[in-house]
């Protein structure tokens, strides 16, 4: 059996090298579609890293408390993979978010790697390369994958669910705590994480999340709240211990099974999404396509009609 | 043949009744599977309006123009209707802009109908809901259409394209002319604002925008550049000159046909979207999504072939 031209470069990555890996998140972010045949040479070595998902309202300092983990992760002597999603809009072309850690760390330092995550969101990008991203991490031997995303939509929104651990940033005096009820963001939290705790109203925050917490189903695990103040470096250590505790119950539970499956479940909706797409703008671009269009307009047929015609010359194919 | 349930109330839309308008545009935004059979009923009455898509980079000052342009349109006795597009993020539960730019109207002047759309992102809700809801305004008898979005991912860009004049909103020395020149903005505007036009490096500006225009593929229309100052209600009766004057143009070149297939084009993707996200959606929540993913944990399979297997049974469906 020959060797796909993938093999030799999965080896490498295998192996711990930076720059294989590097080159094959980039080829996961690039060309998508190489990304499950990439997945298929490393899938064996997965399903030892914990995945940290980052995720609160814009403002909470999400952004700052990355960058204290990560020092605080060196000082601890740990090893931490990043990957900032960055959707790109029309206005922002992305990659904003990446450039700036990377610049923090200009230092190369082995324990830390930094990588953004800029694919297109309308062609479900993000949605498709993150997870193999974070699956060939895994593989690449990365204890810890921290997940931060500059967008608050919903792909982003998944994708920090699908990680093992989800940690929420909020604030006080701010209202989150009333936003994140409302948000779902509560039952989703596994760490809370109260940033910006010098400020007023800290305590009152506190009890507010605690109470939130009280409400929720009664299960195993009770989301703790950790007090930072990221920009001083300050309680970014607890926020590791937090971490480490929750990683370790998710093993005992062997619920850690079920959230690896969350990661695989996101990674297949992303390949069925792609593909679909690819239909569809097959489609878009066809003869029939601009037929039906022309019928629509003057009023031979409804576009109820036409979806269902359309459709099932989609599913043909 | 029996009327639908839909049919008195569409009657009483295209008589004008501005609560059977409303009450469309709520059926439209909540259940999009009507939104066909309801376009069905007033098809034949649309291709009238002239719908107004803003875009800019976020601080142009979309809102105060649009907020101006209203004002102005009452001053000339002209009727207009807007559509706030305010995609749901799980932190901002939308809804916001429509209920803003509601309250400056509290006088219910019957010359200015505004409604927002907040249907949720994910579920492609504003793509399929907004090219049915332009209709709907159009065949209820609205001259003008504004369409003014929040948000600027993908989909609001895509529905602000499909209007038939596109309205661009810049302001001075914020770099914009060069990010819009990246974005595709310059490509796709029909009118140039330059909003906010007493500041420093206003004719710098201008000029930047002429050059940029300048270097576009000839045609027929040359975009022009209209100076504002909305916050002061200054110089917007320029701006729907130059949307009138734009309309004439397609009208009399023929153009206007293919602006409004945009819009079928929009509303015929939709549909489709939604209906291969529900065949999606049953697929997740099924037994053999369920197995397929134990297999591929177990390392029975791998992801692409995981993938064909399920695609096959979506097509199949």
């Amino acid at each position: 059996v020959s060797e796909t031209p993938h093999e030799p470069l999965v080896r490498r990555l295998l192996e711990g090298d930076r720059a294989a890996l590097a080159r094959v998140l980039t080829l996961i972010d690039r060309r998508p579609a190489e990304a499950a045949a990439i997945d298929a040479l490393l899938a064996r070595r997965t399903g030892r890293a914990g995945t940290i998902g980052i995720t609160g309202a814009p403002g909470a300092g999400k952004s700052t408390l990355v960058g204290s983990l990560l020092k605080s992760a060196v000082r601890r002597n740990d090893r931490v993979a990043v990957l900032a999603l960055d959707p790109k809009s029309p206005f922002t072309q992305g990659a904003v978010l990446g450039d700036r850690l990377r610049m923090e760390h200009t230092t190369a330092d082995e324990r830390v790697f930094v990588r953004s995550m800029t694919a297109e969101t309308r062609a479900g990008g993000l949605a498709l390369a993150t997870p193999f991203a974070i699956r060939a991490l895994d593989a690449a031997g990365w204890p810890w994958v921290l997940i931060e995303t500059v967008g608050v939509g919903q792909t982003e929104f998944d994708i920090v669910e699908a990680a093992t651990t989800t940690v929420v940033v909020m604030t006080p005096g701010t209202g989150d705590e009333v936003q994140s009820v409302k948000a779902g963001l509560m039952e989703m939290a596994d760490v809370f994480v109260l940033n910006k705790a010098d400020r007023d109203g800290a305590s009152c925050a506190r009890l507010d999340i605690e109470r939130a917490v009280h409400h929720l189903p009664a299960s195993a695990w009770k989301p703790p709240v950790v007090e930072t103040v990221a920009s001083e470096d300050r309680g970014t250590d607890g926020v590791w211990d937090a971490i480490a505790r929750h990683r370790k119950h998710l093993i005992d539970s062997g619920e850690m099974v079920r959230r690896q499956q969350r990661l695989l479940r996101l990674a297949l909706h992303g390949l069925i999404d792609a593909d679909l797409q690819q239909r569809t703008n097959s489609l878009l671009a066809s003869d029939e396509f601009s037929s039906v269009l022309s019928h629509l307009q003057s009023g031979d047929c409804d576009l109820g009609g036409a979806t269902r015609d359309l459709l099932a010359r989609l599913l043909r194919t």
